[in-house]
This record gives C-alpha cells, sequence and structure tokens, in this order.
C-alpha cells in the first residue's frame, strides 16, 4: 500500500517530491488557468458571488503563491520518527514517544482549489497517503492539480498513488468515503455548515472537523478604549471573508456609555453594519435591531453583532451559547477576569488583548496548517504536520519482564 | 450543566470528591458483596467460565484495592489549567497550550465492575462528566457503585450528575448513547470485538477503542535465547488473560534451529499449548498444527501461536496484517533491525528487548490509567488523565492586531 510505503520515506526523499510538484505547478501553469478559466465560466454562469468567484481564482499570482507554499512545505521540520523526551524508569527501561504517520487522509473541502495542493503537500510531508475530494465549482482546476500533483510525486520516485483525486459528482461518494473503515484513518472535512454536518453525520472514521467561526470579542469594563478599538477593527475589517474574523462584540454594561459609541463609529465609519441588541441601541441610536438569529451567526461580511452584557459570567455564558468553538477574545485590564477567560471559556483559541485573527498556524508558528481545528480530540486549533501524526509508544531495555 | 461546573472545579475540591467516594465504598462493603453475590449467583447460573466469573468477583480484596486506586487518582497532579511551554512570538504574543477537560465521557464496558469506579475517578480528576453504561453480567454490582460514586460526589458538593449510570439492557441504549452529538464529547469502548464493532458502526460521537491485543514477540536471528525464553514466558504464562499479553511467537527461520527448541520447551513445561507452522513442527515435533485463523487470533488463555518467518521485512508484514495496533515485541542483539521496528511497526507500544506486558499506565510512568487506546488519533496506548483532557491554544498580548 502507498501509505506504508510513504511512512517509510526519510525526508529528503518526501521533500524531493515535493520540489517536484512546485516545478511541475510552474512548467504547467497554462494548463491550469486555462481550466481555472472554465470554472470561472460555469460558476459566472451560476450567478457565483463576486467572494465564491475570488475564492475560485487560480490566477499566476494564486499559482505561484501555491507553488511556494509547497517548497515552504519541504523546507519545514519532518515530523516523522520524531521524538518526544525519553524517561529511564526504575526498572532501567527507556520509554518516549516517537511520531508516525496516520496513514491514509481523507480531505473533503469546498472552493478554494489552492486546498488541493497545500493539503497533499502537508499530508505527504508527514508521510500519509491522502484522497482529495474538492468542491464541484472547482472541478476542472482541480483535476488538472490532481494530474499535476501525481506527476509530480511519480518524477521524485514516490509511489502515485499517495495522492489520488476523487472527481465530485453527489454528496454519495462522500458518504462512501467517511465509511471506508480500515481505509481511512481520518476523515477532515473544511467547509459550510451543511458539508460539516453531513460528513458527521455518516462518517464512520474518525473526523477533525473545520467548522465555522463564530467568534467573539468582550470589551471589559474598564478596558483601554484604543486598544479595544484596534481590536475591533482588526478582527471585523481586515479579512471578514475568513473563521477567525469577529461576528460578535460583547461590552460590559456598565461601562458600555463609555466604550461603545467610540468603537461603534470607528466601525461604521469603516462601513461595518452593526446589529445591536435595544441597551446598545439606547447607547448609539445607528445601530440596526439585532434579530435573535444575528447571535451565532457566521456573517463572513461586513455585519457585526454588538450585546452589552451584565458582567464576565454573562460574557462567559453568551460565548458558551453561541461561539463555534474557534476564536474568543477578552480585552480586558484586570488580571483576575483574564485569567477566568483563559480557564474557562472553550475554544480552541482564547486571546487576552490580541486579535482574534491570529488563530492562525502560520501566525502561530506552526510554519503551515491544514486548516483550523474545531474538534476537541487530537488537535483544537491551528493543525500543522505534527496534528497529522500520531505518537506511539517506545520500550527500549535489555531483557526486562514484569513481576 | 455538571460538565462546565466540574471544569471550573479546582483541584481540593476534585480531590475531595475522590476521597468522599472511597469512604462511601468502604463504609457500603456491604451492600456491595451482596449486590455481588447476586451478580455472581446469576453468573454461575448462566453457565459464565471461572475466568469471567473471577473477572466479576467484587469481594473484600478488590473492594479495598478499587478504593484504593481512587485515593491514588486523588494524589495524582491535576492536568486541567496546566500549560505547556510559552513561546513569545516576535510580535510580542506570548503563545502556550493550556489543558481543558474534554466535557462527557460515555464509558461503555464489560465485565469488571472496579471499571466502574476506576473510569469515574479519572474522568472526575480531569474535569469531566461519565456516563457508564457496564455489562448487564455486573448490573447489580453497578447498580450500587453507581449510587456510592453519586454520594460520594454529593458528600463533597460536586454536582451528582457529574457521574451517571445507564442501567444495561439491550444494545439499543448504547446505539443511543452514542448518537448523543452535542452532549456526548467522547465514548470510550472497551470489551470485546463485539462491542468495538457495534459502537465503531453506529457512533456519531468520537470514539476511542480499547480493542484487543494480538500481540507478537519476533525472535531476530543472532538473539539471545535467554532473553528470548523470558520474554515468551513473561509475555505468555505472566497473565495470559489480559490484553497485553503474547498471542504469537515469530521466530527468524534460519536461526530457529537454536532459537525454537528451548523456547518451546519452556512453553511446554509451563503449560502452554503451541500451535505451529509445518516449519516449526518440523523443529519441534511436539508442536500442533496451527489453522490459519490461530494467526491473529486473541486466545486470552495458554495457547501461542508460532510462526518462522524469512527475515525482518516478513516478520513486519506478518505484524501489520494479524497485528492490533497494540503491543510488538522484537527480540534482537542488532541496532539497525532495532531501528527498523521501532520505526516501521505501526502499534500502541513498540518494545525492544522487553516484556510487551509493560503496555500499561502503571508502569509507563501514566499514574493511572482509563484503560489502552488502541485507536491512533488523540491517544495511542495507555490513557492516563492528560488523554482525557483537550489542549486549547491560549494568546496573551497587549493589543496586537494582524498586519
Amino acid at each position: 500500500m502507498a501509505s506504508r510505503q510513504l511512512a517509510k520515506l526519510d525526508r529528503a526523499h518526501k521533500d524531493a517530491g515535493l520540489h517536484a510538484i512546485a516545478a511541475r505547478l510552474r512548467a504547467a501553469r497554462a494548463r491550469v488557468f486555462e481550466a481555472n478559466e472554465q470554472d470561472l465560466a460555469r460558476g459566472r454562469a451560476q450567478g457565483l458571488g463576486v467572494a465564491l468567484l475570488d475564492r475560485l481564482t487560480m490566477g499566476p499570482q494564486q499559482l505561484e503563491a501555491t507553488a511556494r507554499a509547497v517548497e515552504h512545505v519541504a523546507s519545514l521540520e519532518d515530523p516523522v520518527a520524531s521524538r518526544g523526551p525519553a524517561r529511564t524508569l526504575p526498572s532501567g527501561l527507556r520509554v518516549y514517544r516517537q511520531r508516525l504517520p496516520l496513514g491514509v487522509i481523507g480531505m473533503v473541502y469546498e472552493s478554494r482549489p489552492n486546498v488541493t495542493v497545500d493539503a497533499a503537500a502537508l499530508c505527504l510531508k508527514a508521510g500519509n497517503a491522502v484522497l482529495l475530494r474538492g468542491g464541484r465549482e472547482a472541478a476542472a482546476t482541480n483535476h488538472v492539480l490532481g494530474e499535476l500533483l501525481r506527476e509530480g510525486a511519480r518524477d521524485a520516485g514516490l509511489p502515485e498513488q499517495a495522492v489520488q483525486l476523487i472527481a465530485p459528482g453527489s454528496r454519495e461518494e462522500i458518504k462512501e468515503l467517511v465509511q471506508l473503515v480500515g481505509l481511512l484513518d481520518l476523515c477532515i472535512p473544511r467547509g459550510g455548515e451543511g458539508l460539516i454536518r453531513f460528513v458527521n453525520e455518516h462518517a464512520r472514521v474518525p473526523v477533525i472537523s473545520h467548522y465555522k467561526g463564530v467568534c467573539h470579542l468582550y470589551v471589559d469594563e474598564g478596558a483601554d478604549v484604543d486598544m479595544a478599538r484596534a481590536l475591533v477593527l482588526n478582527g471585523k475589517v481586515q479579512r471578514p471573508g475568513v473563521c477567525n474574523a469577529l461576528e460578535c462584540l460583547l461590552v460590559h454594561a456598565a461601562d458600555a456609555p463609555r466604550l461603545l459609541p467610540p468603537l461603534a463609529a470607528a466601525l461604521l465609519e469603516a462601513g461595518v453594519e452593526l446589529r445591536g441588541c435595544e441597551a446598545s441601541r439606547a447607547l448609539v441610536p445607528a445601530l440596526r435591531a439585532a434579530a435573535p438569529e444575528d447571535y451565532g451567526a457566521e456573517y463572513l461580511d461586513l455585519v457585526l453583532a454588538v450585546k452589552l452584557v451584565e458582567d464576565l459570567d454573562a460574557a462567559l455564558d453568551h460565548v458558551e451559547r453561541y461561539g463555534s468553538g474557534h476564536s474568543e477574545v477578552i480585552c480586558t485590564r484586570d488580571w483576575a477576569r483574564a485569567q477566568r477567560w483563559v480557564r474557562e471559556v472553550d475554544a480552541s483559541c482564547v486571546l487576552v488583548n490580541a486579535s482574534s485573527r491570529f488563530n492562525d498556524g502560520g501566525e502561530l508558528g506552526l510554519g503551515a496548517e491544514i486548516g483550523i481545528s474545531t474538534s476537541k480530540l487530537h488537535a483544537y486549533g491551528p493543525m500543522g504536520l505534527e496534528s497529522l501524526t500520531a505518537e506511539k509508544w517506545v520500550v527500549e531495555g535489555d531483557g526486562q519482564v514484569r513481576g
């Protein structure tokens, strides 16, 4: 099996495969652009929005960035066979944990075709085979990218079956994929609510979901207004279409007369539509009225829900109820409340006085990421190369037996 | 919810709950023994074997050991809120990972009633609520133990719903349990093949299986005969009914004339029935003929399959095909082959010149274990307190935003 061959490969062979893939991508630019034009034309004909078409685009700039990302993965440490600290037990046994590949990873995703290449590069580097099932809207582009991945792998003598693309048809074949017990070791769905639900409902193999980000910023009593303004603007405006963007602003009610007006003014000026609770609208009449479904909504757009909350406990309750376990920020000057936020919020990344946008594998020092897990087991938050491996125990002795 | 209350508790409160549980167990000994007598009487009437009745027994000795195990868990470090090393990024952000409870853990198991108490103690210490569904054969004992767990929790002011017992009826309620998406964060099935399969087939929540151990010892060319004999005897004879006992002996074919006869003699003298391949029977006629199904069998008894293999590659192939990812041992003098074994065998514990019986949380220094995971994700091998938690990212700043 390809996965067992891959597991045995040393770093040099895997990196050679990655460089060959990058070379193939650059050499076959024209084929990629042509296929991408087909996808874009179909998308336009079907009335896809600007944001979706933008994500679908694989032009010269995106292709070069994608090839460079593959080379960057090649430059990262090989996680396979890396060892944790060894302990010597009283019996003289030497015990440590050593990383091994997971085996075969199924990646089910939507829209952006660079994910096809990114995911394949990371899986290969971690010694895994990968099955890629992208979205229908990018079918032509992904088809060409899949060919180039296989050609690159072959150029470097890696098993060609290490990367396999599944042409998107109906959801039935996703169902079949996620029930391949014994063949598939992990499924990573990355996309919208419908896709994630579908995979989790039908999967019989382990799943690590990359689900939506309903991220909150709680501005605490006594918070620095300038800092809060910087955090809310960066979280909402810098790149509203990504999962670590802010979707809801919570403000301490007693301090809201000081805090909310300047924050709202800055957001409105930046073109953000604000949808607030009654108490917030009493302070800033320019806010629209929030509907119940605005809390918990992932807008991915220049829209922000606003709510005044009684205190830290009420903020924690709100986040527990409406958050999606992604990124949750407190802006505070109070040490004890910061500590409670860190301890009590259950999210893949909990931030104190820092933008939610930092919940990202590159920003947090992982080198690269296959996405951001909102599943708690195995990997919670950005998944780098290590998260694409498992850890086994190793015991070395000189004949020890148990008494 | 009980799980959120539990997640916030500090160590002192949780330990007080564990001590209260131990006190309740000792104070209500008579109730436990009486209930256990009912289970044993029913078991005898249903013709359960000696080994099963033995596992079902909760007499004075087992009860005291169980109470002590709870006190031992209280003595262990609290994994919740423990932090990994912090890094300071160029932006000045301080980044680290902090442990948090998983939430609600469902434990589905068979036979031994001490698992009811052990699992509850470990889950509570790690800040999780637990749903316990034991086997029918131990229903009366588990019912009383469940009451005592709740009473102990109440004595110490912990939420009573933190420990809930599900009375065993049909498998239907296991099916319902493992589909409680949003309520159950993890299911740990621990038991025989039928149970594990059933849970994995129906689960919609994450599952970490504690599956069978089909463990091999490969005796390499040139191995020390005395060491090999000690390892095979300890692995097979010391406690044949446990999952880290040996089930199959692989011997390097070219060196088998030197190695196999003394190993076989020692095993036969210890009362082990040996079932070998043709080549092994040519060397030791006392071996019975192995049937194809002997390879991959988990005997849990004084029976051992034997096979001669051409070389290390053939041993690795055999283990890959028939092993269950539990514990795999090589006995060798050769450094390079030991390294290949460590790197290439995919099992929760890979051992060089040490008994398979060391794959155990206590032996490997975890303090206590909820079992041995044969699932690769999140925890592979003995699961201690840390494995009952997740890790979130924490980012501390002084107003940093992303550029």
